[in-house]
């Protein structure tokens, strides 16, 4: 993997970048959309090849467990399994398996505090974490040794060393206890990398949850060591404002000349206020689950395709979008469809809102390069 | 419309023709895919243009309660709602509205009587059927002139009378009450297509249940009558030794030079034994269901694309299949998607299945033309 800083603004920390890796470009600052299982929801992958996507996000935890990451790798790896040519990035399946085991931080800010929400994490120790699958009752040991391989055998572009993610509401001296093991995790995960690289670039997880003083320990630590690049993982703070704060004291202190991802957050007001930051990629799965719940981005804001005033708008979601459902299909249509509990009502409105943030990106792109940002 | 027969079997009275409508050429023999609310479900438009499915059938039932004929009127029709340029043909909406009064003909052979499945019909008189809309309660009166309506709103190529669909287990002097008022109906229909025909055909609807006598009845009344076509309705027996009987014996007794369409049957066994009889078109659900319940259709047989064995089957589902799902996608990534509860598994198997069928339907032509049929 090679990135390279095409225009740093004078303004911010944002740049315009190229992100080159053996399947193509990833063109910075991007959104990097969620196909968890190897699949976007409701597309194929002819589809999301033209609406330009360049980055695509597959979680390792339930490829692992479905197919297995033997399958993809018997199967020529993920891009041939799932007809991709672009680039794809996986996590290390850790997000997900500590999800589990602790609830989302939105739960715990519900004050469902920190009580385990599944007993699917059976035991964690320095060597990692054992879980049931989900899928058939199994026990699977999740180490960074383990983790790495799996994400060998699925052949992303690029992938994540094994990390904790430590639940919102945690002591200090347990925080502190969780960073320092993550750290020896992920130096762990990037021996076994670096031992069998195969063209493929890590990210390291830059972790201290809201602890301003830990998050500066997490950068300086990881940034001594080969990663190609830099994830803000856990959370940041439990509102926009405390992120941006955060974000704004860490990001100083990474390493310029590698690029850097926020996991996990691509809500449209924190990509705009991330960018200057100096985050170059973004994943999420809003845009797309927002599609299937039936809201369409557009300039103006959301639009509730399922709202009766729909049901006659006989012009598309966004007038003069360039996207295959605005070229072909009205609003009215589209609510029909919906109402009509089609599955193409997915596939189109999931079209229309990925085109959005291509371009959408592609926007912030020539507004640094225009010494807009 | 416009039907010539380009090659007339000298063995059977299978042949090839070609239906010329507004909207475009349908090849005939030709199979009818069903995309009952104006979408066939899991594919966008453009995806059942490039499998070059020429006729698809939607049903005004469901499109009048939902998003209503006069939306699609208002939208410029149903052809550029769904942005679909080849033919469409839609049906009366009788069947759905008496399919709930009396049961499916399944339920009934599984001797659950003629009891009815629903309360949804109110009413049946002379005028027509008045039943409440499974959709938000509001009482519905569908009537011969009513129906034409809604299919003028719609505005597909080839449309079809209001008709009674008599329960299967049905006494013979209630066949004959029902059928001397389905021809009524179809008259009535026939009047008020032929005020304003807009582009549009109509084809009758034989009736007469399982009894032979009333089935040549219908074909002699109908075929005085200028319809475009014919198709043929109701029940026709309890297997298929029956229905082949019965329609060895009726189709004789219809015009050679107008097209037959046999309503809601396209299983592959039915398929190749009634193109002999001189069927030329046949829309069911069947394919396209099959594939969402992840059954493939191949050359040898039918593909249970969720069976074990094809976990690891990194081959297509057909070799040589020249269908998009064949040329980008392995049985492995299939079953992998299913498996996951993916959309797209539905969407890649429907575009094999449909494909299957359009190909299938082009070798019953070739085997015509080529004196083997």
């Amino acid at each position: 993997m090679n990135f390279v800083i095409v225009h740093q603004s004078k303004k911010s920390r944002a740049r315009v970048g190229r992100i080159h890796t053996a399947h193509g470009v990833i063109d910075t600052p991007n959104f990097v959309a969620v196909g968890t299982n190897g699949t976007l929801k409701a597309l194929d992958s002819r589809t999301v090849d033209e609406i330009g996507l360049q980055l695509m996000f597959c979680n390792t935890y339930h490829l692992m467990l479905q197919p297995g990451s033997e399958v993809i790798r018997d199967a020529g790896g993920i891009h041939k399994f799932m007809n991709r040519t672009m680039p794809i990035i996986t996590d290390s399946g850790g997000f997900q398996v500590f999800s589990l085991a602790y609830g989302s931080v939105a739960s715990e800010l519900k004050s469902q505090g920190t009580k385990q929400t599944s007993n699917s994490v059976l035991k964690i120790t320095e060597e990692g974490v054992l879980f049931r699958s989900y899928r058939d009752g199994q026990k699977v040991l999740l180490t960074p040794e383990t983790s790495v391989q799996a994400q060998k055998n699925i052949g992303a572009d690029i992938i994540i060393p094994f990390d904790e993610l430590p639940p919102y509401h945690i002591g200090r001296d347990a925080l502190i206890k969780s960073l320092e093991r993550t750290h020896r995790w992920e130096k762990r995960s990037l021996d076994a990398h670096l031992a069998n690289p195969r063209d493929q670039a890590m990210y390291a997880v830059v972790h201290g949850g809201i602890d301003p003083e830990l998050r500066l320990q997490s950068c300086k630590y990881l940034r001594e060591l080969p990663f190609d690049g830099f994830a803000i993982g856990g959370s940041v703070g439990k509102n926009k404002t405390e992120m941006i704060t955060m974000l704004s004291a860490m990001l100083p202190e990474l390493p310029t000349d590698r690029p850097n991802h926020l996991l996990g957050i691509g809500d449209l007001p924190s990509i705009a206020e991330c960018i200057p930051l100096g985050i170059d990629t973004f994943d999420s799965s809003y845009p797309t689950k927002a599609a299937r719940h039936g809201t369409a981005f557009t300039k103006k804001g959301p639009v509730y395709i399922t709202k009766g005033e729909n049901t006659l708008r006989l012009e598309p979601i966004e007038k003069n979008c360039e996207c295959h459902t605005c070229r072909h299909y009205t609003l009215a249509y589209l609510n029909h469809l919906f109402k009509a509990r089609e599955v193409s009502a997915l596939t189109l409105t999931t079209i229309h809102n990925l085109h959005y943030m291509v371009q959408l990106m592609a926007s912030y792109r020539e507004g640094i390069a225009a010494g807009l940002i």
